[in-house]
């Protein structure tokens, strides 16, 4: 128990040229908590509606995830509703029903102050830094964002990359926060903000982790079937940061494994709706992956 | 002298954010030789007018290109104008005039037929064809195409793809073609034509090679200085047909190599306008990048 995840847990009703699937599980911290539990268990700090399917409570603890933070409170559950004309694009969002994430405050257990490794996901920037501020010894706090609060919480937003150790984000974000068009001018920007590691998500192309004193870049791994891109950003980080606190360190030996690890959680992802792929991957496919790609990108 | 590129030689007219050059040296096979020189020597296939500025022939000549099959004839010299709004971006074409090229015919001089190693460019691919049935004894021979060809000849172009052991094209050009948005599923349904390898060209976020019994992934060099993307892909090819023009073998390792000293001489191109970066680069600054490289993808 050392990593913990603030983010929203929602019921996601998808369609994509593969298929569809209605109220699924979904939410930016149930796709962190599914992908890092492979690696380590996961503090959750959420809210869901009277109307959370059980099932799903016993998914999450099944897969390890300490429930303390997580509130049952009166109310529907956020719902979302979206459709991908093309399963490698972008999704057009029909509907988005807040619900009891709409007043969500995120209130920490008093035993999760002291994790050590905290994934801050895209929920309000003021939120994030509050969070932020209550752990006591983190050895490494991540947040991620959306273009909803870099267009209307710029301030916030600043603060927070200030305040975290590492900020993810993807290159259409990284543009319109820096102004820079150069992946590597504008990360340089941000890391002058404060934090460590930007780590730079290209979906379909791989990622970039750029840190002061060094960088690297791994392509995705190409699976043929996606089915639902739908999580595949929160998978990532949740493979990244659960290898990070399974390892206990943030060397950028670790960091660059880490990488890795969230590059395949994310390819798994995708080859399902919502979470049905997520909760099948064992420790054997995840190595066979691991082999599979570092073979493909050997120089 | 063991690599062949036929191509068109084009004087360019380039406005970038960066700046702007009129009537620069440009056309594929010139970006195309250039980049390869720096590895071997290549012999040129081309056609230019009689306002081709002999200060061009003696640049193409000073890199050690033979120039027997460069046939300077009545006329203009091929033309282009283009514009990138954003140099991340495509051009926009405000003119292309093709001149002398309109009615080109390669004719390749008798002792260009025993070359083991040929690109070839992207010209009409019924030329592409008549060039690669006069080859004698080719260990390699590749082929670029445009979206062009792949509307207005797919017949011709298919047969092209089935005659060569190498196909160069970027990911929309192998969704066009062959319809699946899979860039793996895409590779296979061409490699299912006969080609060896597909190299799958994907700019800034680099490229894949991709063969029936194992593929690689290299991301590209993260420049920030890029000036004007004109001729990235022909500096590429040359990059990378050139290094397996010397080496003389076509191994999977090779072909890796190969892949990697490609992608540095596209990122030396686009750090000028026209080939005035490619000029500069001499073995010091690759033997550089590749270790930068190298380091940057190292799992």
């Amino acid at each position: 128990m050392s990593l913990l995840v603030v983010g929203s847990i929602a019921l996601d009703t998808v369609k994509t040229p593969k298929g569809e699937l209605k109220e699924g599980l979904g939410g930016s911290a149930t796709y962190f908590t599914i992908a890092a539990s492979k690696f380590t268990n996961v503090s959750i700090v959420g809210v869901v509606g009277e109307d959370f399917p059980r099932e799903y409570i016993e998914l999450l603890r099944d897969c390890g995830a300490n429930l303390d933070g997580l509130k049952v409170i009166s109310g529907k559950t956020f719902r979302w509703h979206g459709v991908y004309e093309d399963e490698f694009g972008d999704p057009k969002t029909l509907l988005t029903e807040l619900n009891v994430f709409e007043k969500f405050k995120p209130e920490l257990p008093n035993h999760y102050k002291d994790l050590p490794f905290v994934f801050l996901a895209n929920i309000h920037p003021a939120l994030q830094l509050e969070v932020a501020k209550q752990m006591r010894k983190p050895k490494l706090i991540a947040a991620d964002t959306i273009e909803c609060w870099i267009k209307n919480e710029p301030d916030a937003l600043r603060e927070v990359i200030s305040s975290v150790d590492m900020f993810f984000l993807n290159e259409a974000e990284l543009r319109m926060i820096t102004g820079e068009k150069s992946p590597l001018l504008g990360a340089e920007k941000l890391l002058s903000l404060g934090p460590k590691w930007i780590m730079l998500k290209r979906g379909v192309f791989g990622s970039m982790l750029i840190g002061k004193n060094g960088m690297f870049m791994l392509p995705a791994y190409p699976t043929t079937n996606v089915v639902d891109p739908t999580g595949a950003g929160d998978s990532f980080a949740g493979g990244m940061m659960g290898f990070i606190a399974r390892v206990g360190d943030i060397s950028f030996d670790t960091m660059k494994k880490a990488v890795a690890y969230g590059t395949i959680m994310g390819s798994f992802c995708v080859e399902g709706f919502s979470i049905n792929r997520l909760v099948e991957v064992n420790q054997e496919m995840i190595k066979e992956r691991l082999t599979e790609l570092a073979n493909m990108t050997r120089l």
